[in-house]
């Protein structure tokens, strides 16, 4: 056993992901020690896991005066803001930062920590999506390892192993198909909020259930695959699988197609990325409840309607153009999922507002960070102006 | 593209194995050559075979005289009996032995052109499970890599590229199951040779495809397992996968599970093993069909039913046992086959002598070559004795 324990840093450690990445420490003493954890909102749940697992450092996101007030009273050491992240996320006994935190604000602090050569433990989709140029070259000069969190891109990353990239003919991402995998155009145009975060195979927060269901999820998914594998976006489809149990395939240049298996659960994936190179021995841990053979039962395995999806299609349009695209996307997804979900818009208006806003959008070549934030935060702007003018329409 | 093109002896070429080797090497004329034919009984397919690749070395058992003059009629410069198998399997030109010959004959070249340093395309299973302790440790000194043809052994060999061996939990070996997969104890009483003879999804020789429908073949393939990757025979399970597109899985201590998929194909683990550590890009090459993942449709997996495969049950008990029970099994299986398919006995009557060779075997511990030898021509007599003696009763 080498180079244990490993010391981490969780930003965004009150997050679905963040509580998981806990588990697994809590799980595996010997293996890991919390040095630093960030969180934005949750003060009470901060101030417990600080509790339990007694981090060097201690920082909480609060943009709101009440928010600060709180968490200075409960956490007397707390670092608050942007500058806490970046502390955490450069602190020099970490060595690996699990980048966990939703949305764009994780983009800084991911960068700063790539600089200061930490390995990334990579659960935040939209700092790749949003800026994959920067951090894969970041990554690249800094020669740190990126290790993925999501269960698709770590089923990818294990059927790589010990494979050389140039085989790759194909990456096929599986897509659970989400609730509306057999529903009709028609039934589509009817969905309430209850229905679309009723996901039938994965426990996650609002925003990514309703994604899921949109499959916009899954556009982003192949955006960030590009990234982290370096494949043209030609050469990543997807796949539905329904049952949730294969993560993701590859399929080499000599028809042979590999492919990782096991109960959905996203302790797997965050063992996988925090124990690399090594597997962690869970049998029996009470901590993954282990897919037996006999329940691989029966797999499907089917084509995806992409007509029924335009999430999926505007997601993959924009990771095509490139530029500051993949910027507008997400921010007009962030939006114009937060209306659906406050009863504004229908269903199916969340992807009429995010192609509007596509539309509207002029794309910059290469964004730096500034340039990335920018278009995002027009872009949540747009979805609002485009809204409000069909709502006085 | 390093070491190629690589240069080969085929033992056993005109057999089932040895064709679609050399279909194979037809279709990379750039990295392969093929250095030397050896065959059994087949002289004319041999001689094409010669005309065709313009072996350096062209060897024929023909263990009978008309055999002999024959093959020195057709091929001037042809080496007779064992002394030209050995010779095959040591040429100096030669890089990989391709193993493929059937039953005894190939272990003592096996074990000489690993002796000389040559890497082993190993397709013939009872050079393992009969003297698996003499090959993995001659191959251990000699530094030998030994490169799986078996479907299931090279998906296992796949799953298992950049992983650590002792990271395994589980080794799941896939079955087809068979022509019999379904069937009753009673109606596999009545089986005809016919039927027996129709495997459902792979086309093979008969002596391989009665081993297929009796699962003595997954039997000899768990005991080949436990030798090529040392997993003890408890952590090795077979589960049923009727469309053969999954070839085999490993299960990590993690939880983790990756397989391997493809098309029934032997061309593909052929490749895999020649071409190791490269893939050989067969897109459009029209000797594969590559798997559409769209194929993969629907699979199943299932348990396999012990009860009804009484061969399974004495194939790996004889290899838990050890010593010589393995090589009594294949040469009671050898003769038991032959036996069946000439019709002499029933389909379960198979199993049943089998059955009372290994319990009237006196098994050796750590058998030496002419042990082995003896242990299996044994086993073959005393099936005719046992067989004779319950026809005279």
């Amino acid at each position: 056993m080498t180079n244990f324990p490993k010391r981490i840093a969780v930003l965004g450690s009150t997050g679905s992901i963040g509580r998981q990445t806990l588990d697994v420490i809590r799980n595996f003493p010997d293996y890991f020690q919390v040095v630093a954890l960030a969180a934005r909102s949750n003060v009470s749940l901060l101030a417990q896991q600080a509790q339990e697992f007694h981090p060097t450092l201690v920082t909480c996101f609060a943009d709101t005066p009440e928010l600060e007030a709180k968490a200075r009273a409960l956490l007397p050491d707390v670092l608050i803001g942007e500058q806490g992240l970046l502390a955490a996320a450069t602190h020099p006994d970490v060595d690996i930062v699990v980048a966990a935190t939703s949305g764009l604000i994780g983009l800084r602090p991911t960068l700063a920590a790539i600089g200061a050569g930490k390995a990334i433990a990579l659960a935040n989709k939209e700092t790749l999506v949003m800026a994959g140029h920067l951090v894969m070259n970041a990554a690249r000069r800094a020669n740190v390892p990126l290790l993925p969190v999501d269960s698709e891109h770590s089923a990818i990353w294990q059927s790589l192993r010990g494979e050389n990239p140039r085989d790759i003919q194909h990456l096929l991402l599986t897509a659970s198909g989400g609730p509306f995998r057999q529903a009709t155009l028609e039934e589509l145009q009817s969905v309430t909020v209850e229905q679309a975060l009723a996901h039938p195979t994965w426990r996650m927060g609002p925003k990514i259930t309703i994604d899921s269901s949109t499959l916009m999820n899954k556009g982003l998914e192949v955006i960030e695959a590009h990234w982290l594998f370096d494949v043209p976006y030609e050469r990543i489809k997807v796949v539905v699988q329904p049952e949730s149990i294969i993560h993701s395939m590859v399929e080499f240049v000599d028809g042979s197609i590999k492919m990782q298996a096991s109960l959905p659960s996203m302790h797997l994936p965050i063992m996988n990325a925090l124990g690399y190179p090594e597997r962690l021995p869970t049998t029996g841990s009470g901590l993954i409840r282990e897919l037996s053979w006999k329940e691989l039962g029966i797999l499907h395995f089917d084509d995806l309607d992409l007509a029924r999806f335009p999430c999926f299609r505007l997601a993959t349009e924009a990771g095509r153009r490139g530029g500051t695209y993949p910027c507008a996307l997400v921010g007009a997804d962030e939006e114009a999922v937060e209306l659906f979900l406050h009863g504004e818009i229908s269903y199916l208006g969340i992807a009429e507002l995010i192609e509007g806003v596509l539309e509207l959008h002029q794309s910059i070549e290469q964004p730096d960070v500034a340039t990335t934030i920018e278009a995002c935060a027009w872009a949540r702007r747009t979805v609002r102006d485009l809204w409000r003018k069909r709502v006085t329409a």
